[in-house]
């Protein structure tokens, strides 16, 4: 009964409506493939867009808020963790996730992307840049893929879970 | 679709043959109010014993660990979420949840109630004993309930939940 | 050149003005000791009365925030730690404490005192009143004491340290 | 009485020979500015020769543990904050320095980095690798200096501080 979390981590207020696009259906493959999607749940960007798609699709959303105020989350957040750590609760997100997508890129993105690698989590890159592609290959290697759409993506993440 | 968040909180290796059987009948009974279940998620004693309650009436069980290594979480929780945090977890299981339920009492125990009255959250004591009543009374005021047993724990939460 | 912390605890807006003054005295006593003071570093009661004390008697004084705001830091705090983690930081203060010295009490100051229970760091109560007290020696035995002064106070550190 | 809190963060144990006179340089830098040396604490890499630079200068040495330990603190810190928080302590260290200095490159600099330009803090990168500079820069923009000696780099932080 135990819930695979992969997480979908992006910008907030710094997305573009093309990382907004891609989160969405990220949210909606996540759910289909019965994953529990993990993101920092607030009513914005990224995190909003893809718990709205999971949600769509029927799907569990988990969202770890910065701060102590559930106004705060996406109303497509169905489990709300308040954590009151401001950026230090990204850490959180990625030891609770089994992989971790990144949907565009930022700074807060890029620390998520970074403890993954800490934590040894598998990294998928999706819409990062190509400055952001090449500094976290030459962090990661093997750790980080690099994917075109949301559905290579999602490709990766169950090859990743070794499925 | 947000789903209410009820805390269950007590001790882990010191607790009772009696906290653990009043630990899971309180899963149970919040399970059956619809309410998900919010514990320390670890395997061991009240965090356990209300995971397990919860499990078995069907409802959602989320757990927030200590530390980074899920094989710490107990079975019965689905959703686990990996702090990382040690003790400092306490204050997140205490913001996430809309009515702390103490069952027992033990230092973290201790910290919890403490952190919820900090926090402005309602706690109801179950089997806390005279000098925890006592203290937490004079410190929380009408914050604070004392049940006799998980049901009349229960019918309080219910209460401060507005119902 | 490793320096011995000790932490001083207490109410901010809710210390009373006998809290404020005996803060103020454990701090002048932590550094005539030799000892650096660690307090939650507020410019508000207990926490600003003792890091007053120590800086007037030439003390190092630490503070551990719990916003991300160097200017809720009292003007008595030297070396400021803005940790981000509102009341989570709490568990930071006892893990950073060789002893903790509650002073007064209040719902913070109970969440550290038990966290430092659970830690397994000796703790000194001053003024907490006959609630706390019977509370807190039920839950720690031996690894509470109580004072009655803060020079009583002191000595018994100076005795928890092994001098 | 406050101190200026400068941030040297870099690898631990894989730091290179380079990156550690490097850091043992800047250390001693900073100390002979009258600012405090915040760093990570461990007794390895960066940290560690960094701790030592400024101690042997006759600074105040600061370390913000990822564990709950005393003993895994280097020699070279006089002010030991256990956090126990594991690598979310990194937005600690962010927070707590006026200025960032990277030494050296890895996974968990990486995210300091990150969180320090999420936290609007001033960032110089030293001996980053081609790779962390385009991206840092593309993400930072003005925030992020990029020095090519220990001495350019606390020119830049001079220059930060407004001095």
């Amino acid at each position: 009964m135990r819930r695979v979390l992969v997480g979908v981590m992006g910008p907030g207020g710094g997305a573009s409506a093309e990382d907004v696009e891609a989160a969405r259906e990220l949210g909606r493959l996540v759910a289909r493939k019965g994953w529990a999607l993990l993101t920092g749940g607030r009513a914005e960007g990224v995190m909003e867009a893809a718990s709205r798609g999971a949600s769509e699709a029927g799907g569990l959303t988990v969202g770890l808020l910065p701060g102590e105020d559930a106004s705060q989350a996406s109303e497509f957040v169905e489990v709300v963790i308040l954590t009151g750590l401001g950026q230090a609760r990204n850490n959180l997100n990625v030891l609770s996730s089994r992989v971790v997508v990144a949907c565009g890129m930022g700074a807060g993105t890029a620390a998520e992307v970074a403890l993954a690698l800490k934590a040894g989590k598998p990294v998928v890159l999706l819409r990062a840049g190509r400055e952001a592609e090449a500094f976290f290959k030459s962090l990661g290697g093997a750790g980080v893929s690099i994917a075109t759409s949301p559905a290579e993506a999602v490709e990766e993440v169950t090859r990743m879970l070794g499925g």
